[in-house]
């Protein structure tokens, strides 16, 4: 089928260009030593995970206990979940995961760690947690080395618990020193650092400049779109995801209405200016969404649009798109060659 | 089931309130004796759409044709699609919904009016078309009612077509005279405006201020969200959906990560402040989203949550929640009544 053909609005994947930043990413991982552990919530299609496993992942990771229910029946079996998995019913379904994968999870409080404690003696099985550190981002995470040995400790001496490393998000300038200060408060403990967790696309070509890394977790770098473009860390040419829509409207010269909203684009901003950007009219600028409107100004640009023209679009932030569509296609060239479904695209927790 | 039971995030409906939302408007247009449609994106939910047609609605909005088949397929036999529906394979599914249940739609161009009246003489059907109208939102719709009555003519001139009126959204101060001025227009066509179709829960209460209006399509009424309560049309009782969330995170003495970030709540801010208002602690501020973590502001707040914590959040934008779910719960007091699948939630075109 031609890409003409397909009905709008529809996300589109530029397969070589994928599979190209894929081995891309893997190949400078590979030759610093870092072992790359892919975040699925930017796509969440077990096929795409399955594509950076091949190119030499060592497992993945996923954000919630749901996406990784997905990937265990998709068959993939080292799964990272940095998240404070708390609830009874969660963790019951955090340790059946357990007990057939190998899963690996964080903590940044003593409350979520005794959580885990209690589930993982119920299971009758032991699970790996890592501490999550807060090294500037100002998220989730402890915030000192002293209170990342603290919870190490706790992990250490809770029954049916490993303590298994460090994890922050996004790489800072503070990650090294805050590793090795957490090493040497734990030294007299007798506990090894064995993983350092980074992640990030922005910062994924700096990873080699973190001695103290062991694994990062990418997740926008298979795709691409306008927020990793402002950082510098893909391109124009390295987006491999578009949304491809329809110029539905043009009330008046200056202005035109595309088939895609927030329920296709999502309302993602972080300091951009625009909800995304149109390749085929680089001036124009989507000043607004509705739900199943964009709103596009096309003052700008020399030439404007026809209705019924078809424009692709780079979104502001692909992992956002993903979660609003039950599939996206992809395609080498013009013709479709696959329409994969969004397996773990569920919210449900 | 007990509601704190449930996992969280959990989009939960309290089906009081909502049935009483239900009446409160349905009363109200009934009264003025304006019909009531009700724009089913919302909720995204038949069993929902029954409620509303068993109150007194007339008909149902779907936004997109995927939205009218889920109805459709739900025995809804009177459904209005407010779109411009361009493009050859989407012009067919169309054709295939109009063939079996009263369907019509908007236009706004030439454009789009040759396209539903080529697609409609191949399906040898008649299909009703309003002219969408722009009375001030600068939104879709032509600019005057030159234009309005010029695209009725040819409505009614082309092969298939009936000109069935006007749609605008929202109800602007414009409507009325708008609407005058187009009948005058076409008094020597002999063309009749049925129906005049406005829309909108802010302004839903001043519907019968506007003499034209025939027939309203109010959407998030049934929900109610923070938007709407700072329009006034709703208030902090009236809002029946809030997603339950649990605190995952309090890695400083103000700061607290919540387990519902932008694939939860969405970004949808339209101007508010803060991502979502939490009813237990109303002071605090939902000042960002990451993808599955909402990050609090808690410092004005004279008691702080503690880890393990469960809180309840009236999103912005409740209609942008709505296609991040596959289920919403629908609640009487603490126990669980219903999961209500959200069938029409795919954003496929």
């Amino acid at each position: 089928m031609d890409i003409t053909e397909l009905e709008t609005p529809v996300p589109v994947v530029d397969i070589d260009c994928m599979e190209a930043n894929i081995a891309r990413l893997q190949a400078y991982l590979d030759e610093h030593k870092i072992a790359n552990r892919p975040h699925i919530k930017t796509h969440k299609i077990p096929a795409i995970a399955r594509m950076q496993m091949d190119a030499g992942a060592i497992g993945i990771t996923c954000q919630k206990v749901s996406e990784a229910e997905v990937m265990a029946d998709a068959g993939f079996d080292d799964i990272f979940i940095p998240y404070n998995i708390i609830g009874e019913s969660k963790l019951k379904r955090l340790m059946s995961l357990a007990a057939r994968v190998h899963i690996s999870v964080t903590a940044d409080s003593g409350f979520t760690v005794q959580g885990l404690s209690k589930a993982a003696q119920q299971a009758d099985l032991t699970l790996k947690v890592l501490v999550e550190c807060d090294m500037g981002a100002q998220r989730c995470g402890v915030q000192s080395p002293h209170e990342a040995a603290e919870l190490a400790r706790l992990i250490a001496h809770l029954p049916n618990l490993s303590f298994g490393g460090l994890m922050t998000y996004p790489n800072t300038e503070r990650l090294d020193d805050f590793v090795r200060e957490t090493r040497s408060l734990l030294k007299d403990d007798g506990l090894q650092i064995e993983r350092v967790s980074g992640g990030g696309t922005p910062c994924m070509w700096e990873a080699h400049t973190h001695p103290e890394l062991t694994e990062h977790r990418p997740g926008i770098y298979v795709y691409g779109d306008r927020l990793t473009m402002r950082s510098g860390a893909v391109t124009l040419d390295t987006c491999a995801l578009k949304i491809v829509a329809t110029i539905v409207s043009r009330p008046t010269s200056d202005r035109g209405i595309l088939d895609a909203g927030s329920k296709t684009l999502s309302s993602d901003l972080h300091g951009l200016e625009g909800y995304g950007y149109i390749c085929e009219y680089p001036e124009a600028k989507i000043y607004h969404l509705s739900e199943e409107h964009g709103h596009i100004d096309f003052s700008a640009c020399a030439r404007k649009p026809e209705i019924g023209e078809r424009v692709s679009i780079i979104p502001n932030h692909c992992c956002t798109v993903t979660s609003l569509f039950d599939e996206v296609v992809g395609v080498r060239g013009d013709q479709v060659e696959v329409t994969w479904q969004v397996t773990a695209r569920s919210t449900v927790t």
